[in-house]
């Protein structure tokens, strides 16, 4: 399948590995490619390198990664996600399934962060609410990247992932990459403002990382 | 030990029940115990047939429960928890163990509920910070009544529950109570902060109840 990342952060990086890796022709998103390659992070991180190493990935504007996909992934940063998909422009988002992987997160106050949305609403409303044409599901934003795309790596994938959004055949599209991921136990909560519910799943989440020392870690439904 | 349990919903009954039956000296409270005596609830519930089912537990107000405990319970509804205390009085209330196991649900908007404080202010803190001598210790609020006196019932126990407070001490003496309710996976999150991420989870909780169909569920810390 032809599918388009929104987002060059370590997230978006990681399903598009993991995509391309799996046979799909990936393209990998971003505001300005320019600025994006001639950029090089605190740790080192170039993404010509990266982009080098992995020949199979191509990267675009918004836009064109839109276009590119028949399913998209929003993987940019919580505050991001809404003007990345305007940028990305209506005929592109037409009736595409939208995964949505993200996080309202707010660290304008440090940290621990907070939730920029929630309670009353989510990420996941929002840009269902702002592009109708989408077809939103939310999912994987209760683990960490490197579990998103190989949940077997913790406990042989004995945890649970959920899944949120109104469009019943978009939830199952994205059900069945999942489990080309490796994900077992998948929960459907129901419509899109059970995003609520694991978008506020992060609070505990960031406070069990101080715990645990590690990202590996997910939460298993016990019934 | 002396334990006082304040709210006679049906977590302060289960809870009260299973202290008793662990062979505490339980009192259980209320604002006004002649008008909770005089109420039948609309299943044909009764607390005198209760009382009189359990005659080793004693109904007092909210100020003898406080004073009658060296272990205090919080299970009023969340709105509830602030006047309850206030009536416990200052001297009942020095220097005692709270373990807070209510949530501040708000249901005026109708079902499923949100929170009425959540993100960056949790109910634990919010008594913890009105009343600075009890030593509060949020736990047991992200399972189902019966779970939290007998998590064996689900799975054998391979469950997780969580505690939060700023104190050492009184998080041992909760966890030492709390093993002998069966519970064996106690997760200390860190200070009463850390309440806002096990509050946070009951959007998602309240969610999977209408998956599940029962409340008979849990989650695991898979790590």
């Amino acid at each position: 399948m032809k599918i388009g990342v929104l987002g060059t952060g370590i997230v978006g990086r990681t399903v598009s590995e993991k995509l391309a890796e799996l046979g799909h022709e990936v393209q990998i998103g971003t505001r300005d490619p320019a600025a994006t390659r001639a950029r090089t992070s605190a740790d080192g991180f170039s993404i010509v390198e990266w982009l080098s190493a992995h020949p199979n990935l191509t990267l675009g504007t918004f836009a064109e990664t839109a276009a590119h996909g028949e399913l998209l992934v929003n993987a940019t940063v919580g505050s991001g996600a809404i003007p990345a998909l305007e940028q990305a422009g209506s005929t592109a988002r037409a009736g595409k399934v939208l995964m949505d992987i993200s996080n309202p997160l707010d660290f304008s106050q440090g940290m621990p962060p907070s939730l920029s949305i929630c309670n009353t609403d989510s990420l996941g409303e929002t840009i269902q609410r702002a592009f109708p044409a989408l077809r939103v599901v939310k999912t994987l934003n209760t683990v960490t990247a490197k579990l998103m795309v190989d949940p077997r790596a913790l406990s042989a994938g004995a945890h649970t992932i959920f899944v949120s959004g109104n469009d019943g055949e978009a939830k199952a599209t994205v059900a069945a990459l999942l489990r080309t991921f490796g994900w077992e136990d998948i929960v459907d909560l129901g419509d899109i403002t059970t995003a609520r519910g694991t978008e506020m799943m992060l609070p505990v989440w960031v406070r069990l990382w101080s715990v645990t020392k590690t990202p590996m870690f997910s939460f298993k439904l016990v019934r």
